[in-house]
């Protein structure tokens, strides 16, 4: 079952069909890992890109000898689809490199949402090959969506992990909060965001995140729209909340900035990215970012 | 930044001031850990409640030697929080039990939410002694929002889990999907629900699980409220769906049953609830589960 999502969001719109129920019947998954699946070719966690500008796709043949197979799901063809994990994948929880966002601007939209269910797999069961609850080693089962512990005391069961996270466009009397972080390139505003914690409603952690990093209070929080982003495993989730008080006190420790910017700075902002103007307030979040989609809404309201 | 939702939905509410700025501050941290600081009282992970209805708490002499501490937070009068993790507690992946459903069904709402955040986080404490990079074993950081591998090669720093959950009531004509879970006690009915996987979004989701339990397609998901639900760490993501086909398909796997049911006999056994009449065509989710705020939400409409 695909889901086409409106409007169309980086990373969203997957093409192939998960087909979960495969993943627990060994004799099936046996079945499919015959000469035409596919393997994804990756560089490390990053994308092999071809000279068409898609995703490289290689046979089971080009697997390492001792690389896992994760299951990623079935083409429109009915192949099986598959990803490597190669022992000698250590994982990487950290953000997207430079070379990444790249990619991230140009492979097809498809293409894109495989990858990146494909490395936030791949780098899952990279950083997790050992038990949790009682350090042993694991391996992996279900066609790569469960890793168990060998330990027969133990036998613990452990899933691939997805972090929510929120995202929030504030307003305040036309006014649009966006913030800074030192990491970010020159001029660069974006959304304040953070995780959602345990105990905790995604509205809740909204506000905890925007009170604790610009010092300012939101009510009415609404959902917008969410974002799979695989760095390491991050459910982005957008949305929008309001203002009473516009005065903002900065936790210098998350944010280089935090400023309101008018309905103006931020339009012009947005149109920039499209005609390359270097002349706004800021620069917005490119196209491939949930953020970009929050204001691309919020203008449009 | 407190956040009152609206509606009430168990398990939000907050009371608790999380202070996230003092985790990571370990003289602060210890200068609470003072003769004021409160110790929430669990038996296992279960509640401990008082003749008041109330969740026990008690001081930090009541900690047994070995227990780790987590940092709930601050209360009304500037008290820290803390909830005890011991060693002897190995951590309960499974689902809430018989007697946690009365504490839940009676507990204030914000004690409901202390106890949400507090059970979810020692259980996460319980099951994650072990570095799943390395295999070492970790310690308790970050006033009990992190664990940390103590080997020197690795160093990895682990975050509690919150493992985001659609769940969904899909609209056909004016009737509503709902399914049962052999485990459910007779007649009762609910939405279904599935995790969201790394790399869709939580509309993407949404379709995929209707499809895969009852074999509905499903268009124009929307997000309606969410709940965290801590048994063990999940963010329960209430959305609503329409299908154009009403031909069902059951993965018995999943499901002992999927039916549509009318508006009426949706009406009625949520009135039932009350009324404690059991003469309805099936018995709604209690009112501390987000089921029943989506079946409430969509009588409304
Ligand atoms: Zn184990
Ligand atoms: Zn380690």
């Amino acid at each position: 079952m695909l889901y086409r999502p409106n409007p169309p969001i980086s990373f969203t719109g997957a093409v192939l069909d998960r087909a979960d129920h495969i993943r627990a019947d060994a004799d099936k998954l046996a079945e499919l890992m015959n000469w035409r699946a596919r393997l994804l070719r990756l560089d490390g966690l990053d994308p092999v890109i071809g000279d068409d500008g898609a995703l490289v796709w290689g046979t089971l043949a080009d697997a390492g000898e001792h690389d896992e197979l994760v299951f990623l799901g079935l083409d429109e063809s009915g192949r099986a689809c598959f990803a490597p994990v190669s022992p000698a994948n250590k994982g990487n929880p950290g953000p997207a490199n430079p070379r990444l966002w790249g990619a991230m601007a140009s492979l097809p939209a498809g293409d894109l949402a495989t990858y990146g269910g494909a490395r936030a797999l791949v780098d899952w069961h990279a950083r997790h090959r050992f038990c949790a609850r009682c350090g042993y080693t694991t391996k992996l089962g279900k066609g790569g969506w469960q890793r168990k512990c060998v330990n027969m005391d133990c036998k613990a069961e452990h899933f691939p992990r997805v972090d929510p996270v929120t995202i929030m466009s504030v307003e305040w009397e036309g006014n649009l909060l966006l913030g800074r972080q030192p990491r970010f390139p020159a001029k660069r505003y974006s959304a304040l965001a953070g995780f959602v914690e345990p105990g905790e409603s995604i509205e809740e952690a909204v506000a905890r995140e925007v009170h604790e990093e610009a010092g300012v209070r939101v009510r009415d929080v609404r959902y917008v729209a969410c974002q799979p982003w695989p760095f390491p495993s991050s459910l982005m989730i957008g949305c929008h909340a309001y203002a009473d008080d516009p005065a903002i006190t900065i936790d210098k420790t998350e944010l280089e900035d935090a400023r309101w910017f008018t309905r103006d700075e931020v339009v012009y902002a947005m149109e920039a990215l499209k005609t390359g103007a270097e002349d706004g307030a800021f620069i917005a979040p490119p196209p491939f970012a949930v953020a970009h989609h929050l204001l691309k809404w919020w203008i449009e309201q």
